[in-house]
């Protein structure tokens, strides 16, 4: 229920950050994966996490700018994120892993809040408000 | 029928290669309607050029790299096309909108037609064929 | 003399921290530049927004992924950056154009002195000091 | 000598296609790479790849937009691609490696011409000619 009451503006801001902090971790767990090597080196890990980088940020994109056609993206942002969260969630006890399916999974709660707000909703930033 | 037949590879390669296209010509079509100005900067038309642009980006290199989780993202890309597409018909006349126009109507076109692939029918470019 | 005697992969993040937000409200100001229209939507200072906007993603995720090779880039997203906040100058009394000039020379200083880092400096995130 | 009497936005097309060419290859090369596993995911390889990737979209990009900060960004471009060329030619006898190496030299070719105009040469795509 973070969002209900709050302007529109405020949940796509909250969003993109989520998404931001999201493709910050993946990149960063990228480069983590190839240091271990081994199964951290699987090829669908490594793609989902490329993936899940790069969708967040064009989902953190939008959202910056207000689109309201942004609601099959964050949805797609919030599919990928879980996806990417379940594969690091098989690396138990690596950190990493773990603070990177954690980012997901506040990307992905964030994207389905604001997926599931009417399309079109939003002008611009600023400038409504969720009823 | 344009992947009917094809391997999964080959219809993920050109779509990836209409996505390439239509992001290049939304960039180019950016700075046209600023040269332009008038009605050709109004925001929604602006911010949709620059949405479609960067969905592209991300189904294009998502298919390049083969993901099997593509289905929500290129659908997400065929609706913003289209949209886009219908944006940019307003300005009959101008022939950068008209190429615009098109390249998105491509790129909508074939985004659906892999949208409807199965998810996960592809492990990796090159291995699996579309039944 | 922020970064004199932190490790490398703290300049990195830091520097990385402000390419986002420079990145975020570049990607803002777009949009507040076409809500104003007339000299804000001029097709060199949108253009140089533009620009900024997407080497201060290529520099954020290049650091973030501890590039040696981020010289170059660092520098050149230093000089755009700088540019891009000259560009908003000239609109006194727009507080979009103020936060946005801010961030793009918070993002400059950071970018100039990791630029100046020796090339090669850099293994990895986390593993490196610069002495 | 191929940008020789063309006009200046001829070579930014030009350049344009090459960084798209390489940016592909280098996002499959990627995959390639991970399939293949061993020396192929080396930490700094892949790193390589990956940052060639990046500023191959952005140089594209702004080279789309017609943009005259281009020389920095390309300058810089023409240096990854080449480490990256070199770090994919220790892979002898694989063939998406090779493909790999030449694309990267191409663009690194093509931006190292563009990257010698003159700054602020270009006020736009399709005005300006190179004397």
């Amino acid at each position: 229920m973070a969002h209900k009451g709050t302007t529109l503006s405020e949940a796509f801001q909250d969003t993109a950050s989520e998404a931001q902090s999201c493709q910050s971790i993946c990149v960063q767990s990228i480069q983590h994966c190839l240091q271990m090597g081994g199964s951290h080196v699987e090829p669908s890990h490594m793609r989902l996490m490329q993936d899940c980088a790069e969708i967040c940020e064009t989902t953190g994109t939008m959202l910056l700018r207000g689109s309201p056609q942004h609601n099959q993206v964050t949805a797609a942002c919030a599919s990928i994120c879980e996806l990417c969260a379940q594969s690091c969630d098989r690396f138990a006890g690596d950190a990493q892993m773990k603070a990177c399916a954690d980012a997901c999974r506040h990307c992905a709660a964030a994207c389905q809040q604001v997926a599931q707000m009417r399309p079109g909703g939003a002008a611009g930033p600023g400038h409504h408000s969720v009823p």
